[in-house]
């Protein structure tokens, strides 16, 4: 990565700024020198919606948080949404009449909502991943290229994630996504080759299978660790999730990136220059 | 472990003298100070029967492997048996006629002959241990330990367990042993609290509970690690086995550890001095 | 660790209220039902003093932030106190008069201030530790008890310690507080077998001496695993920290440990019944 | 990797055959389907020259271990060697007279001898790589796409090796390997950023530096630990050694590999088509 060398900050709206996240890319927005807050989000019966948007910062950015989603996008060039599916589609009509572009990171969206992304994306650029992470789309190319050259039964795969004790389904959406990525990588379906679960007469492992094991404590933020295992030697791919930092720092990269682009669709592998 | 001061070499008889336990026992008792190799048993359709019982190392040994009990007993202090139930029953019989002390590694005893050892041991010295390796049974008393000072539902507890493709049950034995010393030592019993698959809508996970995760995969020979993970901080207690090595070791310490017992039932506990 | 059975909650003064130690003290306090907070001290020239000390969590406890010392512990039955040498000093006068325990995790006294606490523990119950997260005082006791275990020149002893980019110095604290532990429960010193650097032509292994290993990077909290490595075989010990939840914690177990204690002198393996 | 299609195994004949990477290529040989042992070397002194070459495996193979070199080459489409320098280079000449094609491994060549590799390419088809494994190439391919991804002040690089207790310097080879890979990936020099030792007052992290840790205990074959360190997220990819399986393993690929060519100079990255 190079450092950004567009002369003028980008113009960031932030949907949902007064959440978890929203506080976080408004905190990170402000340390930047490439980007600045021109407006923030929030839905009407939200108690933070008229008051500074870095109040929670002990600062004042002179940005209202507003629910009027005009007033937000007013002097905006892109928005981040990491919202819900229907906030979001709300979002899209707006941008697309304004010219505003769009970096989401909104979870759940149905096909047809994402065919809908799609079709704006003619007339503004988006960024859309489920996954915003930069950790975590480095790991899934790490993870194609050892599936390619590892790709011979030879290798044991076998995927572990651990998470804190209040998530409730297993494994991870990020370790179905690595497995998805690896048996693409093998010309194979993950449905042909998962095993999920081994308890008791579970017979020797099943060569081309790829494993899943759950482990769930405590507070552990998220950590994924791939391994494939031959004669001999191993080789493991990890990554560890300390806190939602690395999302915010994608974030901010799409935005980036989004800079010199009139229109269209992209991914992070787009945004990190992985599909090279 | 202080270094053993009797002033003569116990001398030793080893079952089973052509298996790949067996070899790696006579290798490490030939290069020991504290014991001499002193019979050389084997099953009668055993070809190295015969031979002598350091061939295999390209050194005479003056021991040749013999399929009569009688014989291979005929000089030993002791005798280290990691054969089958049955062989192992039919040498304690000769064992209590010779005063001949054991060290039993066996698996797979049924109660019935459980209880044969304890009154065997009436007469000989005999340490019986399904795990014979040093550090196996160090990491089970500090998960002991752990459980002890982290008896609290502020902790969740975890055993993962990986091992080789070709095991063919789930958890390993060490793994279930490991969640039994838990929940002994926080006064309950495993099977209230064991979790051993997790997949789909698994629902947060349950307090209290003690789950179990596995790893299938190249040639592992045995990782166990064992999380206690709370807000904040996680401890984390991990054998790893790379040979069989560990078992030797833990043989010979086993049979220093008869040289001053008339007679008894002991473990590796006992051995190591985990019991104070 | 059984749950309190005392009828009244503990009333509990804070020092550095408005500090991130501090906060996350009230925060706790306020979720606990053992204890109540009766006060909060910070220094004249903290902006916090006049406001309640809970207004960060956006509600009034009704406790206001002050720096009068002897209003700070009008109502207090024991005071926390995480703040710098010197105000500890002034504090432990004044709960001496006033017959307020203390829980002290202050770093950096001299001989001669910890004396001055010893002295003060004949009228009032200290607890005193330098670090008073529960996990890593049981780690400690793991070492204690590996370290006896496996006292032998077959068990290489290895410390890697993870931090952050910003800590200044190597090995931390933490591991050679984990060194020391493991080379008294070997009846020998530190001094005589720590290895800090490895590079270029090393020579082999020295045996007996106890290797530390360095790593900085990112935000890692704080990240020991010690080794005890031997032929076939190895055990691992880690500790992970991921925020400063282990030392509040730790913290409240401490006032609750004080409920019975007329005076004295404790630390964390009191408090967490380690010592037995 | 797809199976071999080639209608006849290969014919290999190994350099060192009484040595024990000499055994356990034999072994492999004798296991493969797609090559066939055709000849082995030893130098005149070693006791094994005149015995069948699979003796050790308790089976006859109808080839005797030869001193003599062209004895060894007569019926050899490929040599493995994994020797010493010199001998390498008197095996080159003959090699090159016969027209058998090489697969080296032995390390501590010259700069010059190096130079006549290159010049003997010409006439026949050679890999050479100072480490064949398949997994340590896998891991070093791996490496590169990672640093070109995180190339960024954002991302600290910590390298950890842990090896047996008898090796005599620090950091490994592969360990400074992967460093290099790195550096060159992100258009720098290791020179410039290598932090090889740490210890006391170190200060702060220092940006774009590549930290080096060293552990050293038992018999660890080998396991190399990379870290790309970032606020809130952290990759590890290691490799991690239990035998000399994978190299054994990558030595038959490369005979595999060179099945088509007619001449030129590969190195594992075209044996395992990671140049692509």
């Amino acid at each position: 990565m190079t450092a950004p060398t567009s002369s003028a900050p980008r113009r960031v709206a932030v949907a949902g700024a007064s959440g978890r996240m929203g506080r976080m890319l408004i905190e990170a927005i402000r340390q930047s020198s490439d980007c600045v807050l021109s407006g923030a989000l929030d839905v009407a019966s939200n108690p933070g919606v008229g008051t500074d948007a870095t109040a929670f910062l002990g600062h004042a950015s002179g940005v209202q948080i507003t629910s009027n989603l005009r007033t937000a996008l007013a002097n905006a060039d892109v928005l981040i949404d990491f919202t819900r599916p229907d906030g979001t589609m709300n979002h899209l009509a707006a941008c697309e009449d304004l010219g505003v572009q769009m970096v989401i990171g909104t979870t759940g969206l149905t096909d047809e909502q994402k065919a809908r992304l799609v079709e704006g994306s003619k007339k503004i650029g988006i960024v859309f991943a489920p996954n915003m992470s930069v950790g975590v789309n480095v790991a899934l190319k790490l993870l194609e290229l050892a599936a390619k050259a590892m790709n011979d039964d030879g290798y044991d795969i076998e995927i572990i994630e651990a998470h804190h004790k209040h998530k409730i389904d297993a494994p991870s959406g990020t370790a179905l996504k690595m497995g998805e990525v690896i048996a693409k990588a093998q010309d194979t379906q993950l449905a042909d080759r998962a095993i999920y679960e081994r308890y008791g007469e579970t017979g020797a492992r099943k060569p081309g299978s790829i494993g899943f094991a759950t482990v769930r404590g405590g507070d552990i933020v998220g950590d994924h660790t791939v391994l494939f295992c031959s004669e001999g030697e191993r080789i493991e791919i990890a990554h560890k999730s300390s806190s939602r930092a690395g999302y915010v720092r994608g974030s901010l990269r799409a935005v980036a990136y989004l800079a010199d682009k009139k229109n269209g669709m992209f991914d992070m592998f787009d945004v990190l220059g992985l599909n090279d």
